[in-house]
């Protein structure tokens, strides 16, 4: 622990950046999202690395008390079984590893905390082409989006969530002298506050974003004092556990207990979540997946945030150039194979077409130009296969190829296309379906994966009810809106605001609907059915921990 | 509205000093505690002002499309009806108001509501000494009491909540123009962000401190955009329709509507406090009460903000002097008949005695000494009426009568005793019995009232091991202790926070283990069975909004 002052010192610059950052909203990534701002051999190593840990035992995880190995993740890209083999523990034996080490964390001061957690990250940096084949591997991300969102970008959210764990720790000071004259002499009092941590918390992670969903309430709950056990998805564990791998070795180094993180692996058979969740030990749960088992999540009596399903809608009404926005709502229904939970699945559109600079363009024919625009893309031999990736799960990929049949017009169906590195990776390109506006049994509810609807409506008021009622019901992430009618806009804002979603208005180029920037965005906002936490507000760490005060006289 | 900035500025040294209070947390008051800091015919004012109210409608309220008057509120003091008719409205009618209002009042800028609620705190300063005789004519208290709790420290808490909220909405910037180096060009986004307000919030009075407990979350829903329905308890609304009438007549003055905040008035008989709590147009509830209601309403599925009872211990183990520390428990306990949330009940004390600068003193003599203590104060014909108050309610007078036979040993009986200007007055004073450390099934659980327990245990260690479990089920608002070890002071805060329970040391003289100082305490920690809010650190306001943003490209 000696190492711990000097590590806040080392990091302080970038704590401090940070923190400018959050109060500014401005730009702010302290990790290069470029791989080519790495080490020249650093993308070989992790081949390597990747190769040695594929059907091997991953032994740089503690594993003091598991009883045995597990493992059965599949890669997207390989459709076989990666064979990596975590140590299994009991239940039990993590509840009582975390129980045992809270107080050593609970006293480890805010200043040590932030040292370390960001010495953490620096170490994670190191790996991040470790973490992005891994993350390729279990997800089926393609590999520059691995690279980013379980490397930079996640880590740029861990830290955010650091600097604003460090900020409403120090809201409050450590001590004061507080002296009320009362009249004839001063009552004065020494008073003491210490934000108390809640006590161990547990932090579910999903399949499709396993580091860029998990650290924020892993260094959310660290920061604020709790020892946190991790459980990843059965079938996404390796790129996480890099990171909690890197945590342990902080924490061991500064002769901190490495059950501070414990990585609790099951398999889909033999789930613990449920156990873990419900038992009196675990005071918090972070989770992100599905809506029927993040509403569990919610009921149960403790402190919770969640990141569930939402239906996110694009309303387009009127735009400048037309062939720029299709191009930027295919490539954002496209990325990663529509499964992110930022991705567009609806698009309302007027049936009396969509005004351009250049003149109105009929309905038919900005449905024709969605469909146009994502078979430009997915076809092309360079972009299609980068952007696609690969699709995770077989219930995903048996939703797309089963779309056709869910009704309406289909304008343009799934098929497979060609990744010349990974012949047999499981690829699906986008589904475009033209629906009648009274379709809503179709369209309000989420379809996840590249599964597109375009929804005829009367009008552009016609489409912000729909995806306002649909908001209410179902929840979202994201809204995109096109419209260069100011009056529209604020519409828009205002309505879908007061639903607490936000709204990316006329984007286009390089800026995508489904990216949320760290220090800036808000990712989720924790008003609306989708979930009931927001990366990071103040209240993602203030509920992690107590203001307690004591009051001494003389 | 032309006047809202002009409030703001007319405010801004106030909000600004409070800012600095609330990060230094030293003492801070901007409205003198004492009544002879006011203009000297304001208490002959406020009782020309009381007898007028009496037997009356209330009609400085708003009373459009109200239903009828009632009222049911009986003085403690003069055991009779005080006669005083409020507007009744039906619970549509309220839900309705407040409806249509909301986006009027989420749309007024925080700057505007900052100036606006200030303004009404300044005005309610002019009416602390009507407040004070309708506060002692319902809730029982004494004036002096009556003047500064629901006056002055009401006033301060209310600023507190203002501050806190207007500090948590400027946390983030209304604007930001973001601009991210993607190698051959910048990618650029303007952003914007707003705190959206959550909708309408009940906030639900209770009957001993009508105004104290009632401001915090009443100026915290409406600094944070949010239009309230006060629904205050049925024997104690004179002293919070003072608040209301005051907030009104600032808004219609400044051209918004009064139903920003409503007062919805009802009977024990035909309660409305459900109706409104569960209809879904109510976004949040404010309660302070008994456990039972509470946990109800925490079960709510909304954003809920409860203080509910609790249990407060009292470890005595070693002292300077022991006169001075049981005339200092003695007057904690007999204040306001140990009808506040924070009031003493349990005094643990080791069967091995107190150890004292003069020597060991035997057990017996301490709790010998805590009943003389208290006889000397409430037999002072000066200091007891003033000290105790009334009895606000027949439920706890009867406990009181009864409490001789709860067990153990009586060290000392309630009586009664002479208030010269209230004969009439329902007074009783403290209790005072003796149990073991086994009778938990007795002192286990809240007696409302002035009934003290003296607990005997093994040692030091003991009691707090008993004050710990009994924490950990029952909840506290505080606890006091007593050690001159400073060993000890260090276990017993260790181990009193880690169940989110805050303690004070060593009070003696002016200190007293249940006042909580605005800007500086925080009252409860929410971390507790005694509540789940706490007055007012972050999540107090934060939890009232939602942020979101948008981003808009060219």
């Amino acid at each position: 622990m000696n190492n711990s002052n000097t590590l806040f010192e080392k990091h302080r610059a970038i704590l401090d950046a940070a923190l400018a950052a959050l109060s500014l909203r401005t730009y702010y990534s302290p990790y290069p999202e470029s791989p080519r701002a790495y080490a020249e051999d650093a993308d070989g190593k992790a081949k390597a690395w990747i190769s040695a840990a594929m059907n091997n035992n991953y032994v740089a995880l503690d594993s003091t008390g598991a009883n045995g190995w597990i493992g059965e993740e599949v890669s997207p890209f390989l459709q076989t079984g990666i064979g990596v083999q975590y140590p299994a523990f009991s239940a039990d034996t993590l509840l009582k590893n975390a129980s045992l080490v809270q107080t050593e964390w609970a006293n480890t001061s805010v200043e040590a905390r932030t040292g370390l957690l960001i010495e953490a990250l620096d170490r994670v940096k190191n790996r991040f082409f470790d973490i992005a084949y891994a993350t390729m591997h279990t997800t089926g991300q393609a590999f520059l989006m691995s690279f980013q969102a379980s490397g930079p970008h996640a880590n740029d959210r861990a830290l955010e969530a650091v600097a604003m764990g460090y900020k409403e720790l120090k809201s409050v000071p450590e001590s004061a002298e507080w002296v009320k004259n009362m009249g004839k002499f001063d009552l004065k009092m020494n008073k003491t506050w210490r934000g108390v941590p809640k006590g161990v918390s547990l932090v579910i992670g999903c399949s499709t974003f396993p580091v860029w969903n998990t650290v924020p309430g892993l260094f959310a709950s660290l920061i604020t004092g709790n020892a946190v056990i991790v459980k990843p998805h059965p079938k996404a564990i390796l790129a996480i556990a890099i990171v909690v791998e890197e945590l342990q070795n902080v924490l061991a180094e500064n002769g901190l207990s490495k059950h501070i993180v414990q990585l609790g692996v099951d398999t889909l058979d033999k789930p613990i979540t449920k156990v873990l969740a419900e038992n009196p030990i675990v005071k918090m749960v972070d989770f992100t997946g599905g809506s029927e088992f993040g509403n569990y999540i919610e009921q149960l009596p403790k402190t919770t945030f969640t990141e569930k399903a939402g239906v996110n809608s694009i309303i387009l009404d009127s735009v400048k150039d037309l062939k720029s926005v299709l191009g930027n709502i295919a490539f954002s229904a496209s990325l990663y194979s529509g499964q992110m939970c930022t991705a567009p699945q609806n698009i309302f559109v007027s049936k009396h077409g969509v005004q351009t600079a250049e003149g109105l363009v009929a309905y038919d024919e900005v449905v024709k130009g969605i469909a146009a625009a994502i078979t430009v893309l997915v076809d092309n031999p360079k972009a299609g296969p980068g952007t696609l990736g690969a699709i995770q799960a077989d219930i995903t990929f048996k939703r797309v190829l089963e779309a056709k049949n869910l009704g309406g017009n289909l304008i343009l169906d799934t098929k497979a296309i060609v990744n010349e590195e990974f012949k047999d990776a499981r690829i699906a390109t986008p589904v475009v379906i033209e629906l009648d506006k009274s379709a809503g049994g179709i369209y309000n509810k989420e379809c996840f994966g590249p599964i597109l609807f375009v929804i005829k409506t009367d009008g552009v008021e016609d489409s912000l009810a729909l995806a306002e009622a649909l908001v209410q019901e179902k929840g979202a992430l994201t809204c995109g809106a096109y419209t260069t009618d100011m009056a529209t806009q604020n519409r828009i804002a205002a309505t879908m605001n007061n639903a607490f979603v936000p709204v990316s208005f006329n984007f286009t180029g390089a800026g995508f609907i489904n990216s949320h920037a760290a220090f800036s965005d808000f990712h989720l906002t924790g008003g609306n059915p989708a979930g009931n936490a927001s990366f990071a507000n103040s209240e993602f760490v203030s509920k992690r921990f107590v203001w307690v005060g004591n009051r001494m006289m003389d």
